[in-house]
Order: structure tokens, then C-alpha cells, then sequence
């Protein structure tokens, strides 16, 4: 049986403040990060941004991520906490997070506000 | 020299009152339409939704559009314009647009809003 990828869809708001910055670390991801990321069966991750103008009371730029799973579905929540857990991550998501702006209304535990697949063509 | 797939990333608003209809029409797209996408050489596009709670004049619900254009980048403009002059394109994006909410201050000739690609890992 061979994995079939499974799509994510997640959103999040970023400070336009730290906007240059973010993206800076994203062009020189760490090693143990990108490594992590690949580890846990994650493919052809991107990451969008929409400048909105808001300021970050009014919500900050809008941030989309969008990525695949290729591994057993059934493992899919045991290589997330393996992910989260994996060497330096604490800190690349401590230093992210500060310039990030989640959901006021968003789950316990949770940061990335997930999407609904609506429409999906190969 | 192989065609190298570039990603698209883009937001739109949705009628909440109409979310339920548009996800019907998403399930059963016309075969003119799925051809036409194909034929554009438009990849992997998937539609994600996310249930904000505001109503039209707030915005309305959050769509994310992502996909991957496949054919020559020189052709890209010149495909998307065959795309929107597709048999009964016009007629299916006049049913889509009227559930949709566009940014109030988007630019002229353009309905969803384009997104920047700041970080890829394959």
C-alpha cells in the first residue's frame, strides 16, 4: 500500500513589523528544523504572505500555510509530537512565535488555525 | 528542459450564507471546467475554507486558493487568458463571484488576491 498525501491548509497572523524578519529566518531555516520537517513526513511546504495594512491590534498580515503528508495517516499525530519534540524546535517555534499573531478564539494547544479542504483537482 | 512547476497562493471572502452551496457546486465542478483548468496546465489546486464567524460586510468566511501552474512560465498569461474565455468559464465564474467577497481594494481586472511565497521545502 503506498501513502497518499494528505493536504493541509492552515492560517495565521503576522506582525507587518517583523514581517522582514520572519522571512529571513525562512530563508535560512536551521538545519535541524528543515531535517525535523522532512523526518515527520511533511512535503512541498510553502508558506504565503498577504500584506493587509492592518497593524498588529487589527490582525497583522495575513500568513497561509500549505503542505503534504505522505506517511501512514494513522501516524500522522505520533510524528507531530515527535516533530514538536525534535532538537531546536522549542526554539525556532519561540522565536517565530514572537512575531506571530494566532487566533484569538483558537483552540487549547493549538497555533495554526486549520482550514477545511472545499475543492481539491489533481 | 522540463517545465518547473510554479506555486500559487491566494485569499478571497465568502458568504457565509452561502458556504454550503458553494461547496456543492465545488464537489460537482463542470467537466468544462475541470477540463479547462487541466488544459492551463493548473496542478495539485485545492480550495481551503475557514468559518470565521463575520457576515458579508465583515468579510465573511476566509478562502485560501493554492495550485501549481505546470507549462512553460513564458505561457502563463497567455494560458490564463485561454482559461478565462473557456466554454462556460464566464457562466460558472458569475455564479462563484456572486457567493464570493472580493478585497474591497483589489486591483483593477482582479478577484482573488495574490499571496507572496516566503518559504518553500520540498
Amino acid at each position: 500500500m503506498t501513502n497518499v498525501a494528505t493536504r493541509f491548509g492552515q492560517r495565521l497572523g503576522l506582525r507587518p513589523e517583523r514581517r522582514a524578519e520572519y522571512i529571513r529566518h525562512h530563508e535560512r531555516i536551521w538545519p535541524e528544523i528543515e531535517a525535523a520537517i522532512r523526518e515527520a513526513g511533511i512535503r512541498n511546504y510553502t508558506i504565503f504572505c498577504r500584506q493587509t495594512g492592518a497593524d498588529a491590534s487589527q490582525g497583522g498580515d495575513e500568513l497561509f500555510g500549505y503542505y503534504e503528508y505522505v506517511g501512514p495517516p494513522a501516524e500522522y499525530a505520533a510524528r507531530m509530537r515527535r516533530l514538536a519534540a525534535a532538537p531546536r524546535m522549542r526554539e525556532w517555534w519561540d522565536l517565530m512565535e514572537a512575531m506571530q499573531i494566532p487566533h484569538p478564539r483558537r483552540q487549547p494547544g493549538e497555533w495554526w488555525t486549520p482550514m477545511n479542504e472545499v475543492f481539491h483537482q489533481d
